[in-house]
């Protein structure tokens, strides 16, 4: 490497939150840097802050706007938050795009889904085959997790290799994908690693992590007892434990039925590529409506309490000609991710109605998480070794904990959130600029960004209600009638008459504007502003909020 | 006993919902039957489901229909989900209310903020004092919670005597308020108990629960080894562990400081009553900030990440004059209630940012519950030897969970969500009858109900985003100039013009009332649904929504 070139690694997504992962490294000199990005997932809304929102994406700005120095785009592994954008934003990106062979089919997917050529995701082996681009050199290493052929990517730059982990955890006997490989990571290290980018996640979880081979005899157990029909909800882009569950029926003499589309999905690409090539034969809902209760055990996707997903629907009631009764148990093989609670609580009061027992993952008897915890970090921070540690895939405060936690067993971390640039060609890991970063939000057939305004008058509207007063002047800005108010989303009955509120305003607008002067009323800003006032005070003054105000101003020529 | 009364009992707001508890029973003959309630709580409101509003209430209306006939209104306790709606209700309800004495100034607090005579609130003594009301005969027994004088109800009728437990905790040495004695308990129940209306919140908890004196020793060692300043949040309506916490800090040798307006309440008026009075004294937030900050120790509000309370404000950068730096620390001496976890993490991300450590309850370590876990219910269920169980203070599943620990305990259990009437004179407790229930929103100055299509509106707003569009016609029906369209909540900057979403649908609204007959343009109703259709239809070809639309047909006389 020359001495102006420098490497460099920013997260515009992902160092900040759990969720719409999108790393970027650059080489070269500092006018000149070409670029990597690594993945390019989703977040999702809720109505605390992004209402009507479909999803969440990390704002590539910073890349699109210098495209063409964008080599190419890696993807880890299959899960949303790390592919789930690459159809919506490849547009702008333009680069090809590499992953292995599920991976890589399930980008197709989201690329179809945006009318984008499926073509421009090409397939890569495992390491040790590397893809060039540019300076770059990228290699998938197997690491396990809970998705089939998820990768650790290691990135040889002439500036020296960088271990990024993508999301892993430590697991001899992942039940898919490859078992974490002590040796392999020490292979890919032993001749010294840059940095170590690395998953945060779990870094407050104390205890080691533990296998998914672990849940299968429990959830057999657990099946073998359940006098009824069983059904299970986990992430349906949990390859891993949808295995684990059907395996679990399969041995405890249930037919196995999967509804909702995108476990479907998952199971399908799978078996496609020549995954799963045990997963038992799946019955039709419809007919497994026919079957002995005590010989069906359901797969459903919507853990988390979504309103549409098939776990929702079967608690209001069923889903296509299935129903739960009393005596039939569902089974959470899995953990609430935090904003869900009340979505999970709502399905579990459901089918408590339905006389069904609902079971939870019993402190990890039925569930166990997909990332490293805090000793298996620590593991990987040994085999690796890196001179730097750059804790990723976390809050701030997971940020911060992984680099603590790196600093007592003597790496040199650096805290990085969104936006940090940090130079990796010095001594010590340096941030050498902030770039804006930021959330651009998928909504309908359009994106915009989340500082818009346009969510910001979503929420306006919903915590304040809306007025809109409709005013017509003639050509001698006088009015022509009295103020006309709709209300929307405001209490309206004050005083018994189911529009009384909008009869006062009215009353009350007609009134400040004829003994308003004519200059005023001619004045289309200070006609509104007037009316602003006049309209929220009154409402304040009435039922004690301050509503949005839109003013329509009709004035009639001579 | 006559032979045609009968006692029943009916939860219009607790059994169901952890929050807004509000129970009623009546005796009598069903035509003639008179009521006691007890409890008129509220339940706070979440973006998902009630933007804007401020509080909810049970919906009162069974009982204001028949006011006449409400003898008397009994508190049990001082927190905001059995009090904290007395005195938005009470004009509806106007019957004396009893409490004890801390309860009965909290609760005069609440008339007074809603303008009731703080006098309607009288005070009651212990059991065995009692209060009379109609056939009922009510006293407070005593019984561990988390706040001063929390009572269990014993309510004696000519059917026979009812304990209804408000909420508990087993517990020998809780601090403030009176232990745990199953002596007392045992002895309102010596002679039988007809019905135990108990407390349900923690069912699934299955070790019993833990004595808020075992927080002492661990909350004062942690503050004896932090280098920093200490701020500690709990629930401020927490008596017990305000207290446990400056009693552990003063141990510490630290100043103690509240902030946060509803702390600084419950502990004046715990010590106006006589209470509270080891509780150190309070030094002001601004003069603490001159102190070594290893020599203070801060209580603040907001445990649940509320964004105005003191603990966000302290995250966002400072309360008064006192901030954090790195090196303090920050200990929830809470849990999260479900729906709270996103605010939480939020000023946990951001104390991270400040460099300060935070602390959780670590496992139990510096929190406690105030309510009974499963083997204290089988306590209970075994002190009372109640000939029916009803399990209230739940959701559903927590009703149906309890109902079957008593069924298993050899009791008579009844599960009686909102609205289901329990007769409790013959053989068996027997659902009567389904009374309307529901939730009332306090929001600003008013009051409306859940259901009256107010939050719906808003809800749609924010979810689809709002178009208003102005129209005016002249005396003919003809327009008079083009449709005009505001958005609000909509992206409208669709093909690189600022308005273009407007622009468009201003053109296609004209064109389609231009080209529809007259007789249609004359007929205000017909027009609104073209232009709401044209509009919707337009919106959802150019950005994928379909949002709300306002109409305004504006017609001038000839």
């Amino acid at each position: 490497m020359s001495k102006n070139d420098s490497l460099v690694y920013v997260a515009l997504g992902g160092a900040g939150e759990i969720g719409m992962n999108m790393y970027l490294y650059g080489y070269g000199p500092q006018a000149k840097r070409r670029w990597i990005m690594v993945d390019a997932g989703v977040a999702f809304p809720d109505m605390d802050s992004s209402p009507g929102v479909d999803l969440i994406t990390a704002d590539p700005e910073f890349i699109t706007s210098r495209v063409h120095a964008l080599e190419a785009i890696f993807i880890t592994h299959a899960h949303e938050d790390h592919v789930g954008a690459i159809g919506r934003l490849w547009p702008q990106l333009k680069a090809p795009v590499y992953a292995r062979e599920f991976t890589a089919e399930i980008a197709r997917g989201k690329m179809e889904e945006a009318g984008v050529n499926p073509d421009e995701v090409k397939t890569v082996g495992a390491w040790p085959e590397q893809v060039e681009a540019g300076s770059f050199k990228v290699g998938f290493l197997p690491i396990s997790h809970s998705v089939p052929e998820s990768s650790a990517l290691v990135i040889d730059t002439p500036a020296g290799r960088v271990v990024h982990t993508g999301d892993f955890k430590v697991d001899a006997n992942p039940q898919v994908g490859e078992p974490f490989s002590p040796e392999a990571i020490s292979d890919v290290s032993k001749d010294g690693v840059l940095a170590l980018v690395c998953d945060s996640t779990n870094v407050f979880s104390k205890q080691a992590g533990r296998s998914e081979s672990e849940l299968v005899e429990p959830i057999t157990a657990l099946l073998r007892s359940q006098p009824g029909m069983v059904v299970a909800t986990t992430f349906a882009s949990n390859v891993a434990r949808l295995r684990t569950l059907a395996l679990a029926g399969k041995a405890a003499g249930r037919s196995i039925v999967v509804i909702g589309r995108a476990m479907h999905r998952m199971i399908g690409t799978a078996r496609k590529v020549g995954l799963l090539t045990d997963f038992p034969d799946i019955v039709d809902v419809n007919d497994a409506a026919n079957l002995p209760a005590e010989n069906v055990m359901v797969l459903a996707s919507g853990s988390q309490g979504e309103r549409r997903a098939a776990s929702a629907q079967l608690a209001r009631g069923g889903y296509g000609k299935l129903s739960m009764k009393d005596g039939d148990t569902f089974l959470f093989s899995s953990k609430v991710i935090p904003g869900n609670e009340i979505g999970v609580a709502y399905i579990e009061n459901q089918f408590a109605m339905l006389g069904v027992d609902v079971i939870g993952d019993e402190g990890g008897l039925y569930h166990v998480s997909g990332h490293a915890n805090r000793p298996d970090l620590q593991t990987m921070h040994e085999l690796v070794k890196p001179q730097f540690l750059i804790p990723m895939h976390g809050e701030y405060r997971h940020l911060r904990e992984h680099a603590k936690l790196g600093a007592a067993g003597g790496l040199t971390p650096v805290i990085a959130p969104n936006g940090a640039m940090v130079e990796l060609t010095g001594n010590e890991p340096k941030i050498v600029e902030m770039v804006e970063t930021g959330r651009r939000y998928v909504d309908g057939s359009v994106m915009y960004g989340a500082m818009d305004g346009i969510v910001r008058d979503r929420l306006r509207m919903a915590m304040r209600g809306m007025l809109v007063v409709n005013i017509v002047f003639d050509e001698n800005s006088d009015l022509v009638g009295d103020a006309w108010v709709e209300a929307k989303g405001l209490f309206a009955n004050v005083d018994g008459n189911e529009a009384s509120l909008q009869t006062e305003l009215e009353k009350g607008v007609t009134q400040e504007l004829e003994r308003s002067k004519k200059r005023l009323r001619s004045d289309d800003e200070a006609v509104e502003k007037l009316v602003k006032q006049a309209a929220s005070n009154r409402t304040n003054r009435m039922i004690g909020k301050k509503p949005e105000v839109i003013v329509m101003i009709n004035r009639l020529e001579g």
